[in-house]
């Protein structure tokens, strides 16, 4: 067997039938074009079999960058230039690409779903502790980043357990009352712990009849997932592959708009859908065929001429000249000032990604109190968020004005003060309706997310001011009008103020002052 | 006139002038590139005017294969490689390429549309009888595929006809009550029938002036329609171009999931918009245009690096080595063990695709009983269903390891009880609802779809189970959460809820357990 | 300085440090690929800084065909392959490409935003009257463009001021009861005008640290913004760039369906979102990476095989053999005979595109009567409509047969007369509700627009049958039927209804006639 020449792999594992064993297994390694790298050993004996066991992914990773080069060459790169940020990848990785092996049987003793596999010390779930090996400024980055906390920033904050029970839980008729049973925990890893991860643990091991004969695999807890903050199994969080698809682990991928429209879509955070019809997503879809997005650092202008969301919240971007415009960053909150995803207000971003401690005046788990004020010991301050905005408006700067980036500013600033002031009036019609029992709140014992009211309530906030605020952010136009937008917002309170008017007898369909 | 030439036709018909006569029209047939077939006399006839009266239609079919190959030569590929399914294709075909007479003179004698056109016995509505002639196992398989049968399977349904009267009937308001008139027939080709199929009839014939002079043509009803289960004037079922659009019949189209969107889009069935969240979806949109979508066999990996709806449901697909991954099936459900669409629960498949004459328990044209069991009788077995399922995770398997895969479908299946579950309460307050007299139901002779509460009742079932199914099905995230999702169910089921309560003074906004 | 040459520019200014000032500037001006223009002086003196001051918009400038040709070589070309429309084009500016200075510096007298920069009468807003230097027609037709009054239209029609109050205005809670506070103008401006255009106007001047040294800019309301009907500093209306994006001013752009949809998508105008699962549609999203979306005059079948917006309702189209399919216009409506947008019914195309001061017969500002009749008056006639009629159906006989135009078309036409007579009993039902003080309507001195009822009641003829209209005219299936279609019609009307009659005591949910 060809074990480390410069080659692509051919399949050549032969089968003694349908679902029989394996009788040999050869490689055929061909001469091949420029950008192959030799293949470890123990990637090759990866290789030669799931050539057929999982056609699909090697090919994925033979077309990626991964390999195509190794470790060795890629520190070579001028600083600008390099996709490695490890000072010292392991001498015995750097010669060859990096294959299967590599990373699928990296920290073998930090994974608890390591398993013997034809020898190898193997495990199913690669993490950013594994990709840090050679990505470490990245993992790092990310680890501070509230993305990478978003499992126990859900799950270990009470109040939003109890959003997740209202949704998520199976409702039954009980003696003419709904009664809501306890979550399934394959329900919240199928909504909301799609999206911000789930706890990946093992559980114990399967043995599985395979082309190889009868082998041993983790059963694991939470799985399948790619969410952004998933607990796994050597204790990390998060995963690379959320942005980085699959077995290519692309940049390209990751800096297309397309990719982080898997969670921030829908009407809570609609990013996406706000970018599409934004001016820049609609140059982007008239021109991204004709953009560079592999270049790294990434040219303002030459290799694109409108952002993506990585241009403005993650890439290395530069001008022509090779002058940074921005720097790389996996803490996408380094260019955000405002977290704008209103809890239940917009306010200045946490300082810190785990948020489950958080407390308000009212002692919920949230960064901003009942009546629009922050949390301002919880949040970082003027100082920071003037840093990160500066950091943001260096982008825009790459194609606008001074006077086209303040003026967008200044009217958002005032779409995130006047979305809010429109949320404390709702949560001002809804304290109401919970002194006066229209609905059971925080000051009862009552779950404050699951009644009629309690749902307009908590569209005002959740959906209809994100949208606003979204749209404002990327002059999406409609989401902040007609679609989820200030008609549904103004709509929304009209319709809260008619039910808590409803409990009056002879109130009108809405009163007006 | 050059009749047999290999070669590509250019424009050469002269008018006499402003909507006059032609004079006399030529054909200059130029020697071609490769992929050049030889036309018929008749097709080049067809061209000479066609050209321009109709150029876009023309240009289209001149990239088309079927301009560019000749049924002969389709039949010499290998069979994993070969196009056409029929072994007997007539002679007199064989040797030119498929044109415009080719399809639009067969079987004149079945047509109730063909007219007399220049000399040729033409019809209008080419049908997949007319394809059939070379495609015969899709034409056939797609005749047992339950879209084939959409227009009956909604036409020929009381329970449907009564849902679809309360959607598209126009409402008039008549001493102080609302009276819903008879739906225009217009309408329902405007609105279900668009997706489902009209029933296309010929009423006659008009004459129209052309610029050959005076010309009949017929005079359809239902038409233009390009439905699924359209019902054409030579008796059959269905519509090629649905899927393979206009006159380029293009597998690359039928292989791009835009195709789908056409009718998988709405919130009753969110296919598209689900796969467009999904990573799936988010790798086409990133990397489609480095994919081969017109190879024959479609080689996994190879040619793509994520499925589209027709890799996961339709195609045949091999591996690099030529091993077959999936065959070829245009009877969709083949690799469908249930039915996640809800009529009104998720269900095993039907065993007929003409569904119209299934009866549940309570007498209605449903294939579950209003409890949620199944209409046994009429469904697929768990042997049948098990065979479809390998079917469909053989495609999964491609890319994904089996523990993937199995936990994937564990809480896919988990989904599927939880949402009916989740009918089934909706189900129950409707039915009391029907009791107290809060909405007239099928237990009296009320439409059981057009008052507020039960189309409150419809949304549960036809809007957001399917939502949260679609979602769970392709890992779309958001519509099984906020987009449809889990939050409009739980919310619409509170406000059925608090609508029935509504019906006893006193009551509150809500009540809990 | 190398100020002539035709050639490419690299950057070359030099900074004394960061922030400081630029101590010289120099211009490599390197031999280059056909289609390079020599740049004035002017230009390339802008050029010389600012392709490090902001590098996104010189380099989409650079790649456009403003800097690749000259007025001068553009006024060569035949007729209908011509782009430049005026016959007097200043001498002065024919011999150089069309650079950042022939722009901003056109028309100084003009521009109230026009600054002393450089030493250049430099504005920042270039409007529709500078293009109009070469782009004459375009321009004029544009102007006659209902779109290019778009602020207006709004603004001046103190109904729809109404509107805008109800939904962009902040609501507070005062003494128990919701108090709406005047629109602030920048949420004006974040919210309608965004797409309707903003009033651009100076409000004095700012002093900025520059590279250069301090300069002064002009301070501007209402800026950025790219709406269609902007109110500039010159006087003018309207935004090329709206359409004809950003620096690279790209027909391709303007010509893709994704650049329509910054304005065109929301639930009030769902065009594009009708579009996308159109056939037309699927075929662009499918095929596109194939067309030529630059040649002029556009090639029906040979640079497209499906329209795009701009094909329907803007391009110059011609066939193969270069016969016209369609003139080009920059009055869109040339080829609408009906305008689908309800105000508040669908009606025939105004006679006049400032529709500010039409009143109806209750001498409200709308195109229709509150019973669905038209203000015919104010209206084109029915040899206009014919006229408008013809000039689409041009376009889609490029494809289609004319039964299939014909049979499409008279299906359309019964969707706009059900759809009005649906909107006229919710106006009745909605009439009703004023009469019996359910709400406050025109005949008080309510808004007519602002309580839950009224809301029902716009959401019906503002949403729904606009929806539903689209997507006849298109063919888009669902939004005529579950997504915002027929569907939420129907459910609209039944709970206007029902809230109609909560009114009442003891009336049920929903009566039936």
């Amino acid at each position: 067997m060809n074990t480390n020449g410069r080659g692509r792999l051919t399949r050549g594992c032969w089968r003694g039938g349908r679902g029989g064993l394996i009788l040999w297994c050869f490689l055929s390694v061909l001469p091949s074009a420029v950008g192959a790298a030799p293949h470890s050993d123990a990637t090759q004996e990866c290789l030669a079999c799931h050539v057929d066991a999982t056609p699909g992914i090697v090919s994925d990773w033979q077309r990626s960058r991964h390999a195509e080069t190794t470790p060795a060459d890629a520190l070579q790169a001028a600083p600008l230039h390099r996709k490695v940020s490890s000072e010292e990848i392991p001498q015995s990785l750097q010669g060859t690409s990096v294959g299967c092996a590599e990373c699928h049987t990296l920290n073998p003793q930090d994974h608890k779903d390591t398993v013997e596999h034809n020898g190898y010390s193997m495990h199913v779930v690669v993490t950013p502790r594994d990709c840090r090996t050679c990505h470490r400024q990245e993992a790092d980055q990310y680890g501070e980043n509230i993305m990478a906390h978003a499992y126990g920033n859900l799950v270990n904050n009470s109040l939003y357990v109890q959003l997740t029970e209202s949704i998520n839980g199976i409702q039954v008729l009980e003696s003419g009352r709904l009664k809501t049973a306890e979550v399934h925990p394959q329900t919240n890893d199928d909504a909301c712990l799609s999206c911000h991860g789930t706890r990946v643990e093992v559980q114990g091991t399967v043995s599985r009849e395979t082309d190889l004969g009868e082998m041993d695999f983790p059963v694991l807890t939470g799985w399948p997932n790619v969410g952004v903050g998933r607990l796994n199994p050597d204790g990390s969080k998060g995963s690379c592959s959320s942005c980085h698809a699959r077995h290519a682990f692309s940049i390209e991928v990751a800096r297309k708009p397309d990719t982080c429209s898997q969670c921030h879509k829908g009407p809570d955070v609609p990013a996406y859908k706000v970018y599409q019809v934004s001016k820049h997503g609609n140059i982007y879809a008239s021109q991204k065929d004709k953009w560079n997005f592999r270049n790294v650092p990434w040219v303002v202008g030459k290799d694109f001429n409108a952002p993506t969301c990585a241009a403005c919240h993650v890439s290395l971007l530069v001008d022509e000249g090779g002058n940074v415009v921005a720097q790389r960053t996996h803490r996408m909150n380094d260019r955000l000032p405002w977290r704008i995803f209103g809890l239940i207000y917009s306010h200045a971003h946490p300082k810190n990604p785990d948020t489950s401690s958080i407390r308000n005046a009212q002692g919920l788990a949230l960064p901003t109190n009942l009546d629009g004020s922050p949390v301002k010991e919880a949040l970082i301050d003027g100082e920071e968020q003037e840093r990160r905005r500066a950091n943001l408006h260096a982008v825009c700067l790459g194609c606008h004005s001074t006077s086209w980036v303040e003026g967008h500013w200044d009217r958002f600033q005032k779409t995130l003060e006047e979305t809010n002031r429109m949320t404390r009036t709702a949560t001002e019609i809804m304290g109401r309706a919970w002194e006066r029992g229209i609905a059971r709140g925080p000051g009862s014992d009552g779950n404050p997310f699951d009644e009629p009211m309690e749902k307009l309530w908590v569209e005002q906030w959740l959906f209809f001011a994100n949208s606003i605020r979204f749209s404002s952010a990327m002059m999406g136009s409609d989401y902040g009008v007609f679609d989820n937008g200030r008609w549904y917002q103004s709509k929304g309170l009209r319709e809260m103020m008619r039910r808590l008017e409803m409990g009056r007898p002879g109130a009108r369909d809405d009163e007006k002052p």
